[in-house]
């Protein structure tokens, strides 16, 4: 059975793992805190690359970023990885073929082939994590779009320029539906600057009313962007992962968003691929494309 | 050369034509009222049809509302046709087969193959007229989603229940992109329940300050909404179609959008299929389905 070394590359933490054709890790899961400069990423990469190449197939690469449709490297960043991220030349890593791909767009194909939207035709993956993440796929084939970016979840919530994105623009989907964007809720409707996600996450769970509403104002606003996500492309499930995602009422916003939505009803759920998603994602795309 | 009797079957207006496999208008076009009843629609198809069935191959209706992912009948509609116009069986109405699709599918298609998206991967079509239509084709295939309903442009521009779409839900896209919002826009900002959108295009032609300040809110809305599909699709262009597309700068929004756009910048191009594009698209659907 073929292997793959993978890694996912996020913008605090390095995982690194090899992987079997069935999206089984068959060997220890390494963490490393990713360097602030690009050398010792690329150091890293390589270290971890020469230790265990010749026990694998093929060299597989979940980052953050947009990934180009040749999947041989980043062409954009959002944000919080190293400038000058995007020249790492990938292919010099290896004497293998070395595949890369976007972290939720490989956590969406993960879930696809193994995880909660298995056997669907068309299914939307939403990373609620510190930023927002999206994977689509249609027909058997991840939405990449013309130059590789697509799936960024930068859609207006509002069009009167109330909260800066990360994106640099205004309003995005992002900026209200992630762990992030709990604090600004909290913060615009409690009118208190310190409060923290981990206190609205908190406040529910001991029933406090006024965290209660805080965290229904932000998951009304993921319903919102469901509605509209659904309306696009009548999906048959979206599926939720990423950090925030556990403290989402799934069959709530799946009521919620069906009575608003007009394709035809859609079934919301968590992620089932587990925290490597990412990892075991672009291990099956590289191996899947015979990389 | 194949010949197919097409339809466009629309709330006030059926249109009817004989089109060739290249997308040529071979007939006169007839034009009728759209009956407000569901017979008359019946008996009107039906006369038509056995007029000019033995000169044509195939029978291919582009119409309102959602039509199945088998082309067959359609599955809901977002408003102003007849009650029961989803039961109509339109296969019954011909010996020959009879294909359907929803207008604005087809028009997206007569676009992508002999109009402003021709040559393109990744292009979305929004119809801009009474409402908004949208149609988004993906490598040489229609979106249609699991139901055959995707494309609707209904996602919300606020998420605060300002103004309420012919859907049932708030705020969606078609609510503030349209003609009839473009009036809304006005009545809003102007404080006058009686002005029209002829008023406001009049008085944008004779620079009425007012008016273009209308007139540019409302473009507005039309940016904000395409910066997020193409943030979504990532697509090569936008074209802009329907009676309210004449009097947008296209340079204008293409500009501000791809300032915000993250993901790679996109062309936004007029329709140039012309008034009759839903039954051209639809005819060469049909005749490349070999229906």
């Amino acid at each position: 059975m073929k292997k793959a070394l993978t890694f996912d590359i996020g913008g605090t933490k390095i995982y690194s793992a090899i992987i079997n054709e069935q999206g089984e890790i068959v060997s220890e899961i390494e963490k490393f805190s990713t360097p602030k400069n690009l050398d010792e990423i690329q150091n890293l990469l390589k270290t971890q690359i020469s230790k265990y190449e010749s026990e694998v197939d093929i060299i597989a690469i979940a980052t953050a970023g947009a990934v180009n449709n040749e999947n041989t490297k980043v062409i954009g960043s959002t944000g919080n990885l190293v400038e000058g991220y995007s020249t790492i030349d990938f292919q010099k890593l290896s004497s293998k073929r070395v595949f890369v791909e976007n972290d939720a767009n490989s956590a969406a194909w993960a879930e696809y082939k193994i995880g909660a939207s298995k056997n669907t035709d068309i299914s939307i993956m939403l990373t609620l994590g510190t930023g927002v993440g999206g994977g689509i796929i249609i027909n058997n084939k991840l939405l990449k779009g013309k130059s590789g970016a697509a799936g960024e979840m930068h859609f207006k919530m509002y069009s009167d320029k109330r909260r800066k994105c990360t994106c640099g623009s205004w309003d995005c989907f992002e900026a209200y539906a992630s762990g992030t964007a709990l604090k600004r809720t909290a913060e615009e409707m409690l009118n208190n600057p310190n409060i923290t996600t981990y206190d609205v996450i908190e406040g529910v769970k001991s029933a406090k009313q006024d965290m209660i509403n805080v965290f229904e104002k932000w998951q009304n606003d993921i319903i919102n962007g469901i509605i509209g996500l659904s309306n696009i492309f009548d999906p048959d499930c979206i599926v939720l992962s990423g950090s925030m995602a556990q403290f989402v009422d799934t069959k709530k916003v799946e009521t919620c968003a069906n009575n608003e939505i007009i394709t035809s009803p859609i079934s919301v759920r968590l992620g089932t691929a587990g925290n490597y998603s990412g990892m075991i994602g672009v291990a099956l795309l590289a191996m899947e494309r015979g990389f």
